[in-house]
């Protein structure tokens, strides 16, 4: 399965338990007076999909870039309106991605500026599902030029994969081919021109992006 | 050129002057303080893709739909960082769509379950550039069940044609057949379970869609 051929990849924003545990205050001022109660999405369209290997493009007069390096759950079969119970029957297998951006504190107006640029969402080749019984006891281990500089696992979700599944496809019917991001780690590092970033996810494999000035 | 083979299609939100106009108090307020300084962008994915004549599925337990019967420009050519004054030269043509959704006011969290539900953009098919020399003086009706509900023209547009392709393709390429739709009027009007609508927009033509009880 061709995943640069995908039709949808959506991701979910502010599902790492210590990303809202870290807003909680933030989320009790206004607009919101309260966290988010239904899983807050996002996408990132064909132009940020690049493979393994493939340059990361760091634009212009910005500094730092922040690796979100994480879990693509790749459906194998049309999903709508799944229910928790026997999401993972409708997934082909799982990818080890990297939701870039250029760090951003709004969460109050969408970060397609900062999310949505060409080459910013590397995808590795999709694992089938034989050796993952349970995606939501992944480590995902983010290296930049060789060195740990984070860790951390998908028990860590607040939303389990077969959740969102079911919370997505709730409302818009997923494709084979089509990638549900489980969401940035809370402790995604930041990296810069030059930097080598490698992305590991325990029993899926790994992907490695250097990041390139733009031209 | 087969639109709904496409890869993107991005809308730009708040690009009627009086939907700005009708927001300017809010935008005083926190969080934002001010009006929105660069195009406002959100997504709509592949799901949602229709034809003219095709059901648009209202969800059970909702009232009412927003018909948001808008000009849709399409690329024809990969277009990266594009001037503004030559930015028509990377259009193919030109297509009436509606961007449905569900009335929704929060302007702070991407309105995704209220945009992106399965048939909530139908597209009607391309029209290529001989009769519009200028996308920018466009009148579009919006018809329910006959009656015309709401007029407005792409001269009221925030950004125009040229410079959203040049806002947009700054920081994301569009290829070929990409879509990017010019806003949602601040005028579209609601719609319910077995309304007919009709879009149409001037030497572009039109598209009719019934609006269905979802299953």
């Amino acid at each position: 399965m061709d995943l640069q051929a995908s039709r949808t990849v959506v991701c979910a924003a502010l599902n790492f338990r210590a990303t809202v545990v870290g807003l909680a205050d933030a989320f009790t001022r206004d607009p919101y007076k309260k966290p988010p109660t239904a899983p807050v999405l996002y996408f990132k369209p064909a132009n940020t999909w690049v493979a393994d290997g493939d340059p990361i493009l760091c634009p212009p007069g910005v500094a730092h870039l922040r690796m979100g390096g994480t879990l693509g759950v790749v459906m194998g079969s049309k999903a709508c309106r799944v229910n928790e119970r026997n999401a993972l029957s409708f997934v082909a297998g799982y990818v080890v991605v990297n939701d870039v951006s250029i760090p951003h504190d709004s969460y109050y107006r969408p970060a397609i500026k900062e999310r949505c640029r060409d080459g910013f969402h590397p995808m590795g080749t999709l694992q089938d599902l034989a050796a993952i019984t349970n995606p939501n006891v992944l480590t995902i281990r983010i290296y930049v030029n060789g060195r740990l500089l984070a860790e951390n696992s998908t028990a860590n979700l607040v939303r389990s994969v077969e959740r969102l599944i079911a919370d997505v496809t709730e409302f818009m019917t997923l494709e084979a081919g089509d990638v549900l991001v489980v969401g940035e780690p809370d402790n995604a590092p930041l990296a810069k021109i030059g930097d080598r970033v490698r992305i590991e996810i325990d029993h899926i494999g790994a992907i490695e992006n250097t990041i390139v000035e733009a031209a």
